[in-house]
């Protein structure tokens, strides 16, 4: 591993380094305390550095190639002034770590929360996170999913227009408001996972181009120029991008990495970026003997992204299963037929439960060509499953989250089929009690093209959905803070019921032994008709039995139990009076208890839960 | 398998068809026995296609997408007027196979020549081919190669600029042709190869946007627009590609594919088109009960692209070792460092000769990065190697073939090192007996701005090389004579000598079982320093070895033969009086008998090879 950036060692030692392989000569230029210019050395590989050893943390600079203008440094950790300020030096080892203990969590246990960090709390900073944990943590969320933290144009950003991927965006509170955000998580028994983009970097602010070839025209990504994974020059690229993954388990500590959009990155290279992530991070997985974790988000359908590199794939520990949000809440929502026309059967959500990927070679009208292999006998902890993220809500012209779209019964039937099926869930902030602020798309740029370009992509994206309604203005402040959760809701009516309804599930999930079979080769789904699905999970080698029974229709359906049980005893029940927004209807209830092959009729849109035991055979020792 | 193109079925029945999935209409127009137009009908995944009972094979015709202009048909069997001509209707059963017998043979055992139908010949064509088959045979060579025939511009070309991918060039002979010239070859014993190219189409004569999306602008090549595997209307350009290899198998009786650069096809897909492509062949191969051969040309030095796509391989069971040739070259003509900077030491051979790739992570000069992964452990008979091939001759400026630039005694090392190797080796037309004619790049476009284009290209790839040789004028016809092989000249002279000697190394080869361990797990190489090499072979699992000794340099090397066999035997001596030039120097030569741990003085560029067996213990049973 290169050390690339400003790596401040203590004492007031500081070795700069940065990669800028066709360049003759590079200035380091120290603003602090006064300006003055140091000729770095040219070493092998394309790398320039220097070491001094008056540097106090803090310290702002900027590299000049070839003696030229000055521009922040690319694996800056910190720019304080922003994405065109000097970059800082940044003493990685002065925050005092209270994790010691800390191990990690296995992915199986993982209950992901993705949040915004400008958007989840009124100050819009890490800090300002940390209050909230301990009820999210009751509510039995276990790890944070930050959206890019990375630094990126002005104030409001999603975080996929971020330059500088070794720093922390400072309106966010910088690397200092992070570490004591994951050290607040760790205390409480929660993971913390980062959003990296390595498909592209954003346009703004990106002054790669004067320091060395980042960037191929080879490919093309829909956000501008593929970076440069394997033509002349690709090292010092890949070096930086695959020792980006490094740099946040070590100084930060974090648990996992979600890769955005790997399916637009491109490698023809015998070793692929994410080979050589993968192999990286497993080695420093094993030296740091705590759980790291690598997700991919990936439209590709391939299940080759989650095979290890020696079986020929990428290497991924999972993927965000995007099917089963399609398959199932197509099912929830007529209209949403508008965005996904290849969805609408319940066999899809069948499918989407048992094997994975939906689309697993089938023609879909949305591409115009076959997509996808088949994901079949995959374990369940190696997706990543969700009713809602923030493309979900953010793509819509309105910024809808699904309790915008679906009356509260479906919504209670959506968080039980997520959480109890055999994938890692995912919850995006504020689902969890079906908060009702809108989730805008927002940015904040100063360059008056893109702010044009920006503009006019949005609008020729919507045009496809043939809505009256204009998109929000990215670059007004109110699309910002109209986009913040609202937080107090969550003790009131049905966001509380909708809280409880979680926390219930998730605890349903913890304590039940037959839903923790992550190789889910016990999984059976049968299929009633259109109007919904009985989930079968046995335990491995065991006797425990234990069905979901789905109705998302309005009529009701009437079930046989499975006769090879005891008896069935019913462990959760939408209709309950403690799950109903307006009153209750109890002649509605099935049964606390029932007989093997009993025939039950499920009320419209609910959800029930029987736990069994296998029947043993006549002679079999008791 | 969509039957694309004109499918004559007998007794006048033809089935036309055609994909074109954004066309409303399509109309066959037909030209003979006089101008009709019948309007196609439209069904499923975009094909249009008609079927009609009075069809004479021979019969020309066009499409008409949109009932716009006439195009000749992208599936068409043979263009018997040319690239812009008409199409022409082919019974594909009309040739009466003489090769029921014939079940192929295994790539372990292919002595591969590859050949340009147009220059090795004068007449140029398919049949004239077919008289110089015994002599082929009798030197050992059994498997043709063919370079692209697939219908071209004009009359010259290599092949690469072909088109119309399920014709047949009409200069060389056309459908009927090919037909002769396999059956001639399988009635002796000889495997047919094709060159197929599926990285791009030539420019010239590329009607296919008139009909479908086949291209894509995602990805770049250096030879224009990519072929579309992996966006919109993909599944039409799969089944265009996918089928093609079937059809060479099923109507062409051919024997195995070469596939042109594979690293210029670009399909992120879940299944690529690669994969695909080995799934269909190793079906038919099944069917058909004999061996059908898949093998890449690769700049990728990926031992993926060997590997089935079960372990994450894209599936061909062979690829090009262009390594071997690099790495052999250089050390026969230090003025080959020019072109391949990265080589010249001789630990480069003995890594190509056990591991394959000699690039297996290493930075390059030439690429200006890290390339390639290793390749140790795969079987010899998963890779191509060669001393010579239609690229090696055809870049130079002036053409050189390998007898052009190093002399009659290193040609012989050269020969021995590429026939002795644990790889299937490879002959360029004519190398057997050292032909002289240069190998120029010809073409004989019709479009003048092609022609430009071309003609500047080619300056700018010689002008790397700092040559004041002017690139022959591809253009010019006496390009393309010059470039035919002087057949007559194998029996005269030096090329008899050299002639001889590819014969008796094919001839040890085939003989010694020690040189069929393909598993290639015993090879190992001692390197003499820079001036040479001893290749060990041991037999599997019994008591047979084999020492293959190479001098390269011009003094004498010293060297203790192997001391744990009961006696060594030579065979083989490139100083013995049959194999000299001008006369012999006997007391050069090495003993015929030798004893374990004698030693020996390699001459000057020779080569040499003893055999021996492994001592037993002393309480083996005897």
């Amino acid at each position: 591993m290169k050390t690339i950036g400003a790596n401040y060692t203590g004492d007031g030692r500081c070795i700069f380094t940065v990669w800028a392989p066709e360049k003759k000569s590079m200035t380091l230029l120290l603003l602090d305390p006064s300006e003055r210019e140091i000729l770095m050395d040219r070493g092998k590989w394309g790398y320039f550095s220097v070491e001094l050893t008056d540097i106090k943390p803090g310290t702002r600079y900027y590299f000049k190639p070839d003696g030229g203008k000055p521009y922040p440094d690319p694996a800056s950790h910190f720019q304080p002034e922003g994405i065109h300020g000097p970059s800082a030096v940044v003493d990685q080892g002065a925050h005092t770590w209270q994790d010691q203990s800390w191990r990690g969590l296995s992915f199986q246990d993982l209950i992901l929360y993705e949040l915004h960090v400008g958007t989840f709390t009124p100050e819009g900073t890490f800090e300002a996170i940390i209050p909230r944990l301990d009820d999210l943590a009751a509510t039995g969320i276990n790890a944070l999913e930050l959206m890019p933290i990375a630094q990126f144009p002005g104030v409001r950003n999603w975080g996929y227009d971020g330059v500088y991927l070794y720093s922390v965006q400072d309106s966010y509170g910088g690397p200092a408001g992070l570490k004591k955000l994951v050290d607040a998580c760790h205390a409480r028994g929660m993971a913390v996972f980062l959003d990296v983009v390595y498909n592209h970097l954003g346009p703004e602010g990106n002054y790669f181009d004067q320091f060395g070839p980042y960037f191929t025209e080879k490919y093309c990504t829909p956000w501008g120029n593929a970076i440069n994974f394997d033509e002349e020059w690709a090292d010092g690229v890949r070096d930086y991008i695959s020792n980006n993954p490094l740099h946040w388990f070590e100084h930060y500590h974090i648990d996992g990495l979600r890769f955005d959009a790997i399916h637009e990155v491109f490698d023809m290279g015998a070793v692929s970026i994410w080979e050589l992530i993968h192999t990286t991070v497993k080695v420093l997985e094993r030296r740091l003997g705590r759980s790291l974790h690598l997700v991919a988000e990936s439209d590709l359908n391939s299940p080759k992204v989650i095979k290890t590199p020696e079986a020929g794939g990428l290497g991924f520990d999972a993927q965000w299963l995007d099917d089963f949000h399609h398959a199932l809440y197509v099912l929830l929502d007529k209209a949403g037929r508008d965005r996904y026309a290849d969805f609408g059967r319940m066999e899809q959500l069948a499918k989407a439960l048992t094997d994975g990927f939906v689309m697993s070679g089938e023609y879909t009208t949305f591409r115009k060509r076959k997509f996808g292999a088949s994901s079949a006998g995959i374990p369940g902890d190696r997706f990543v499953a969700f009713n809602l993220n923030h493309d979900q809500v953010g793509n819509r012209v309105s910024g809808e989250r699904l309790c915008h779209l679906i009356d509260f019964e479906r919504q209670k039937l959506a968080a039980a089929v997520l959480l109890l099926s055999p994938y890692v869930p995912m919850l995006f902030m504020g689902e969890e009690y079906a908060d009702e602020s809108p989730f805008f798309y927002f940015v904040d740029h100063s360059d008056a093209d893109l702010i044009h370009a920006v503009k006019e992509g949005r609008k020729q994206e919507f045009a496809a959905f043939s809505s009256d309604t204009e998109p929000q203005d990215p670059f007004e402040i109110e699309t910002f803070t109209k986009s913040r959760i609202q937080w107090e809701k969550r003790t009131e009516g049905k966001h509380r019921i909708i809280l409880e309804w979680h926390r219930k599930l998730i605890e349903l999930r913890r304590t039940e032994a037959v839903l923790k079979n992550v190789a889910k080769n016990d999984i059976r789904v049968t299929v009633l008709g259109q109007a919904g699905l009985v989930v079968h999970r046995q335990s491995v080698g065991g006797y425990d039995y234990l069905i979901g029974l789905y109705n998302f229709s309005d009529e009701e359906v009437s079930y046989e139990l499975p006769g090879w049980v005891l008896g069935w005893t019913k462990l959760l029940d939408s209709k309950e009076p403690q799950w109903m927004e307006n009153g209750d209807d109890s002649s509605t209830l099935l049964p606390a208890q029932a007989k093997p092959g009993q025939v039950v009729t499920l009320p419209p849109c609910s959800v029930t839960v029987y736990a069994g035991q296998v029947q043993l055979p006549v002679d079999a020792p008791v």
